[in-house]
């Protein structure tokens, strides 16, 4: 056994049996290690951010972490990206970087890079294997710092020569992260109180309190309460649809992010943190609280919140059921392709049980209106403001889920930055429906460009907004990375091909011109 | 004016005009400026190692700095692989990497993250304008640091608010850069020295001896010392061809590399670093030297190499005519389509003065062999080692040189990395003809595999290194993209593609099945 063998071995031991992959010649003696062991699944990414962001959407729905291997710092730079996202969700990962052999190190050859620097921005955790007889122990902390409170990407970089070195270290077979803080009492009763006492009062949650059954809990204390009930703006999973809780989510555009807490008095935190602006806006507030409205924290990100909702329900008393959203969809629109008519459509069409993956930007910031009585899914979003996250994390999903259709919902600019993950679609057969929203252009960045007062874009900044020049072909883009698809212009055409895309299985996708 | 104007005045004032760009909503601003510049030339990358990649290639054909416009740190990692390599290559670049107005920054948006960290291990310099009248003259001391010695990476983070605040700042018009290093006269005497003393010598290379005039001063130094010349293994730019030195290069193959310098008893480095290998390899050595070999320092890479060179020359005297290769190329073979029937045809088809952009990785390895007499061209390659910078690299060489026809060498493997560049070379309709080389896997590591010792590759090894199943349709994907592209699989078929494409302007792709 040498130190590649032995950190596969550590992985499998502790429950990590899939590694997304994009290696490089550091990395070989790994490659030949996973080879030796048919337990681990590989899966190969075209590009690191189609590795990370893999490993991000497996995460969320296995609810365990996947292992990455990435090349020396470069290949780890391709991935950073998505890593921010995954760390916004809090998502389990161990990264495997190859460095070169210690030894090598200091001569100072082309690839090298100073990989500490670059990971420790999108890490909660970053060691060194540097020899063979460390490759266990670190492997079972990296391990660890990812199984830590709600979930931590831990980046353990290997050197080639603690990877082809023999060893006869034992494999670390029981790596016991700590369990995710018990709730503190004393906060629970404050937000107890602030519940009780008249005010005006939100409750804003993530993280676990999204689950089905918390978030029942939460409405019936709601009820209880009169408090409003509210979820952040962005999510790693939500489960939503017919026979759940119907939550809103504060909204991006900062104006209405501010009309929606303009009438708070009160605001309890679980898993949360209190809303602020996704970028500063001259003359505009960062906080998007009034002022003198009071927080409670009752709950951080690493606490357990499902335990926290139940202590908090024994101090506020609950209702007797929760309000749980009625299957039905609005009426199917005709004529032009909009995003609303698309909601709508999935509205009819999603099966039971499917993953959705929000990467639409603009083009879906009403979705959830026309889909509260969707069939019951699951609801993933780009949680880091990171684009190019949308096709990786439809990908990993669907490695972790594969009994279970997966939804991507795709903006045509963020769709760009990772396509080639469509390849890997493609390779692994995975089921994954993936709708362009092919509007043509950074619509949103149209939208911020009139909000800093710049007027009607002139050449330059068209030039740098718009991608209708040429425009994307994405039914030949997907055909050339082996994935089926098509195109629809018009309600009626989007609605056939999405009925036929819900009855087949396997990756196909549909370029919804918008 | 506001800080970002500021900031598009520095740059043009400087002589910076080209602006490679990704950008996001903390960047509108900035935006807005360029897009009331009609002077500064605006060019839109889908995904930011395009943007790198491409401000790369600019800089190595125009020999001046472009900007490039990144958003946040996750908009800088995605460019960070490229930068990696721009750096390995000294070229001048100057970043623009938005960050939050300062005032929002401690609220921990979800974009937020730490772009010091991430900007420093691939920056000579990295610095922050967090106020609209310091950002003339940090913009200034980026120009500086970029235009320094050979050259550099520059990163400039503009917060948000430095960008929208007004100010009465001046342009800072002139910015002097240091002046490279006039040659030791100390070094140059000892360089001459060993080159007359008789012993086994080996002049290598990089940087500006690359040019035609230094490296035909070179070889006849080499004439008259009998000592052999060599160009380092990876170098930003050649002038090569017919009418000029026929110059080799290290091997990249690590035994081939070895028994190069095994005869070697004295080594002279002008621009060069002594060579080692590019990755490590169990009972290999690290060094290419044999034991014993004298190395001699002569110029390094920010020293003036022309004047070090003809100072040298004066020292040892020179032949009265450098060796030149004459034109002519080897006869055409026929049948299935091979790297060096393709290198053939390059030189029996390439114009003059085309710029060749070498990402061909294992396939373009014996290139030289079949060119020295192709038509006089510059040689771009990979310095860095980070696959992906290919597409990238001819786009921003087409840019720097609308009037000379681009060449693009790519690997499959290496070309999905930052297939996007195609989108930018059909929409700015740059005169590139990209040849992929497909051979539908990653052939380097299925080398290094066997390397190191680990046999016939198994089931998880061929999903991490095979790109077969299913294949890529390279004339799909850039069709797509708005690129026209057709397939060949014999020497005939790519010959006659080949010389269609030379004979029309606009981008171009062969998918050469290999």
């Amino acid at each position: 056994m040498n130190g590649a063998d032995l950190l596969c071995e550590t992985l499998l031991a502790n429950g990590i049996d899939t590694c997304f992959a994009n290696p490089g010649t550091s990395e070989m003696h790994f490659v030949a290690a996973l080879d030796r062991q048919p337990r681990m699944r590989c899966v190969l990414g075209l590009f690191e951010g189609v590795v990370t962001g893999a490993a991000d959407g497996y995460a969320r729905m296995a609810e365990k972490p996947a292992a990455t291997l990435l090349h020396l710092g470069p290949g780890l730079a391709n991935g950073l990206a998505n890593m921010h996202n995954a760390r916004r969700a809090r998502s389990p990962m161990v990264n495997v970087v190859g460095d070169h052999a210690t030894c090598h190190l200091p001569l100072d050859a082309p690839l090298t890079s100073d990989i500490d620097s670059l990971a420790r921005p999108m890490s909660h955790w970053v060691g060194r294997a540097e020899a063979a007889d460390a490759v266990g122990s670190r492997t079972a902390e990296a391990i660890a710092a990812a199984r830590a409170g709600a979930g931590g990407i831990a980046t353990l970089i290997l050197h080639a020569d603690a990877a082809w070195t023999r060893t006869s270290a034992p494999v670390p077979v029981a790596v016991v992260p700590a369990a995710p803080a018990a709730p503190d009492p004393a906060r629970i009763r404050a937000a107890a109180e602030a519940l009780r006492n008249g005010k005006r009062t939100t409750i804003l949650v993530t993280g676990r309190a999204l689950r089905a059954p918390q978030a029942e809990m939460l409405d019936r204390i709601a009820q209880k309460t009169g408090a409003r009930l509210m979820a952040q703006q962005a999510n790693a999973r939500m489960q939503r649809g017919a026979g759940r809780v119907a939550l809103d989510r504060v909204p991006y555009v900062i104006d209405q992010a501010l009309a929606t807490f303009a009438e708070t008095e009160q605001l309890v935190l679980i898993g949360a943190n209190a809303p602020v602006g996704f970028f500063a806006y001259p003359g505009k507030p960062g906080s998007m609280l009034p002022e003198g409205c009071r927080v409670i924290a009752m709950a951080g990100a690493d606490d357990d919140l499902p335990a926290a909702i139940a202590a908090l329900a024994g101090e506020t008393g609950m209702a007797s059921a929760p309000r749980l959203a009625e299957r039905g969809a609005p009426d199917m629109p005709g004529g032009a392709l909009t995003p609303d008519a698309i909601a709508v459509a999935l509205a009819h069409l999603m099966p039971e049980n499917a993953i959705v993956c929000d990467e639409s930007v603009t083009s879906g910031r009403d979705f959830f209106r026309s889909t509260h009585g969707a069939a019951p899914h699951d609801f993933l979003q780009l949680t880091g403001g990171s684009i190019g996250e949308g096709i990786p994390m439809a990908t990993g999903a669907a490695v972790a889920c594969p009994d279970r259709k997966v939804i991507g919902l795709q903006a045509d600019g963020s769709g760009m930055y990772t396509v080639q993950g469509l390849w890997t679609q493609a390779r692994e057969r995975l089921d994954v429906v993936t709708i362009v929203f092919a509007n043509r252009l950074y619509k949103i960045l149209h939208g911020e460009l009139q909000n800093v007062g710049a007027g009607t874009p002139g050449e330059n900044a068209r030039r740098m907004l718009d991608l209708d020049d040429p425009a994307l072909d994405w039914v030949r883009i997907a055909g050339g990375m082996g994935v089926e698809a098509a195109r629809a212009d018009t309600a009626e055409a989007f609605f056939d091909l999405l009925r036929s895309a819900m009855s087949r299985k396997g990756p196909f996708l549909i370029e919804a011109v918008v």
